[in-house]
């Protein structure tokens, strides 16, 4: 019997229509379910109540209810165990949402069937270093920003790949992104586009001073040394723009590609090019 | 008898050897000389002293001594009252500043003897209203930012001129800047350089969301007119990237030109484009 | 009685017909016809025919069957007479167009009763002047375009805005764009958006090899001079992107504004950035 | 006994000199050395010459004195060769070169004793196809370019990466880069940096008429098929800018990894990164 656990974004409007219609879908055809403790009370199955991040133990793969946004979050979370996602777009069309809401049927169906492709994705992996110590650490699907506060002058990024001294950055600050974070804030600062597939990581100036900096890839198995220095302490750390730590001056950011994969369940008929152009066609 | 008022950054290390010498070289000529109240004492001249902002009773212009951040806060806070302006670079070569260091003498020579060219440079006006009553109001000669701070997801802003709808704005935020003010952080965002006589403002989205947003120019008599709406408070309005406010959603910033221009000294044969080309062609 | 002007791009599919139902429209309001000769034998009506460049003795207005790259055609021929022109588009959006064949009746209405406001597009004017001779000029609505062609390698092209010396630029070309021209090959340059009634130049350079290269804004009453340099001769010179002029080593091209118009025929109600919306929105 | 060819750029001023000292310093080594036929004569040694295209037969390694322009040519005519190149710089800094003039009697000591790093490059195979045939096939080191010609309107290419659409580009065409040409015509385009060791490939849109087209990598096993549609015929298909092809309507162009590899000879320690920063930071 498999075993669902839904995640739910309950700021969506649809949300609880879409988690009761979901889980009457994955009973009727036997499915063990189990819904973020958040939500099971208010569509009245506090019986399947089960925090997400004790999804692991006890689901096999999770159905995200949400935006990008979402998912990506369940993702970070979840990073470690290697359970398959499959996001059901709530919002806007986005790239790692893999059903509308009107498939849902069909979308349940083919998961119990198995009738599915995995799609893994790299993640990278930031330490933020203070006088020596690891401060804080954390793991990333789209991108690790080094950036600025809106009040804050320019930062300068020293930058190194293996120890090799790239560039200084003089600027808004840096974006360092997986190839699913290309098409997100990367693609905003300049960045070139990166199907999933190939493991690199791009390193995005973000509204350089210097005008000849531009956007570079690294290797996957390179080692991104950032080293901040500014006249000011108005530094903010982003994990895929949701979680954000204090920067100071003279703390080093180390960014590797990181030993997990986020598992995207995909339809095998549909591909990026054909999300991305949707997108890009379509810029609203 | 010229009254001159000499106003200093003290963190430039030259500071107060610079403003030494240049107090010397006016009393010499029989200048009479007003130093800023915090530099005064620091050379041993209390008897010049004068807050900056007392100036224009007493002075007839200005040598700011410093780098064009330092020039860009004088010439705000002299605005209304039309004073020359000189300034005499004590950093990196600046746009604003007309002399270094070594051609005092002969800088002095020429104010006193009035060998210069006056330069009117256009100023902007920005009110932040907040539920129908203006909380702030401040000019500014680069530029006025309403941008997210480093923690915050994307805002949107709807921007208006002369009431007619332009378009939103997802993204980073914008950038609205005089001529003077293209060539500072307009620029790194991807906006057009103006020279300072050509009286339009610029509009530039910072890194957008929206791929096809584009920079734009506005007419010097055109209001602009910007809404904020994000699903956060993590908003920030700068003033010549000096000054900070805190935004809010549904604030309306309202940018127009002001009726008072910074009056720069200029020597006659050095023009912006030779400038320009210096730091385009030295870009660190 | 009104004396219009029909003047058609035959290649758009819709052409003769929409060429039929307009004379038509205009007769039975009893408005002077005069159609393209090109055309009108084709719609059966010789007894109509006079060649465009014949319009400006016999017609008050001139209708423009097309697309945005017929009216600059029609514009350029009759730039010297100041007639007002309507396009009627045939094919995507355009800028310069102002009505759909389907609001023909409405059309033919508008004009013949006067409701209309009048906008008038500022034009410029190159000559091309090699070994001290003009050899070529002419007159353009958009932009002029100094480029390298397919197979050649870069140009270098030394820019002078009234004989100050701004900078080399090195690379593809630069084209020179009135604020029309502004939206067009200029904006996938990399450079700004102006709306038409500012009456600027914008100087863009195409792939530049110097990444410190910059879009600038010139003064309408400026005049700027290229001087060409290359190692080859694969040199193009262009009219709105429809004439093009051989360019050679050592050639100097100048361009200022032209003392000529174009006049174009808008409903007051729709404005600039209501199109340039819907095109950026729409971007195929 | 090593053998060494040398291939000289005749119209770089010091080419005979540099020539002269550099067979000079070989033969004081007991190298056998071959010089291009076409320079042979001028040095008066015709006892030397032998074609360029011969030099596989008889030598070992390859000095090129001259730009990265000439090592680019030498490096596509010996490209199935495998033959070890050594660049000498006779022009500005450049990205292939490894050695300038005056380090020739250190960089001969060090190439006889064997003490250098083979860099291999990956290199990309054109096959231009009309009517089901190929018409011309080539290789090469930086990049492949399609693009319209300087009186060419817009040229629309369809691009699919193994046969999945990607999306169509309408503008001046596009550049399809390797890693070493990624710092060449395709970073004026707005392609990103990437260094020589990652082989990938950068599909680049030049000036494209679609505001939202970006670039985008492609992994160095993939295919990239684009097919040409355009309303005229002014199209050139261009090999690291040197070659040319007229291109047509309906033309496709197939564009893969070639299994050719340039090698170059690098002293191991100088990076790619230390040559950027210097180009980057010295833009003239």
């Amino acid at each position: 019997m498999r075993r669902i656990g839904i995640a739910v974004n309950q700021n969506k409007p649809s949300a609880l229509d879409v988690t009761k219609q979901l889980v009457s879908l994955l009973e009727a055809k036997d499915a063990k379910v189990l819904v973020d403790s958040k939500v099971a009370d208010q569509i009245g199955r506090s019986d399947l109540a089960l925090d997400v991040d004790k999804f692991p133990d006890q689901v096999d793969l999770v159905f995200v209810l949400g935006g990008d946004g979402t998912l990506l979050g369940v993702a970070r979370q979840l990073a470690v165990y290697d359970l398959p996602i499959l996001g059901i777009n709530l919002g806007h069309l986005g790239f790692l949402s893999e059903a509308e809401p009107e498939d849902l049927p069909s979308a349940v169906d083919r998961v119990l069937r198995g009738d599915y492709h995995l799609e893994k994705r790299m993640m990278i992996d930031a330490s933020i270093i203070r006088n020596g110590q690891t401060i804080h650490r954390n793991i990333a699907l789209n991108d690790i920003g080094i950036a600025k506060g809106s009040f804050g002058r320019m930062v300068t990024l020293s930058v190194y790949v293996d120890d090799m001294y790239v560039d200084k950055y003089s600027g808004d600050g840096l974006i360092i992104s997986t190839p699913t974070g290309s098409t997100a804030y990367s693609l905003s600062c300049g960045g070139p586009i990166v199907s999933p597939h190939i493991n690199v990581m791009v390193v995005t100036p973000i509204c350089p001073h210097t005008l000849t900096s531009r956007p570079f890839i690294v290797q996957k198995d390179q080692v991104i040394r950032v080293e901040v220095s500014a006249t000011h302490n108005d530094i903010g750390i982003t994990i895929d723009g949701q979680v954000g730590y204090k920067g100071e001056v003279n703390d080093t950011i180390i960014v590797r590609k990181s030993p997990h994969y986020t598992t995207l369940i995909k339809w095998q008929e549909r591909g990026f090019f054909d999300v991305l152009r949707q997108k890009l066609h379509n810029p609203n």
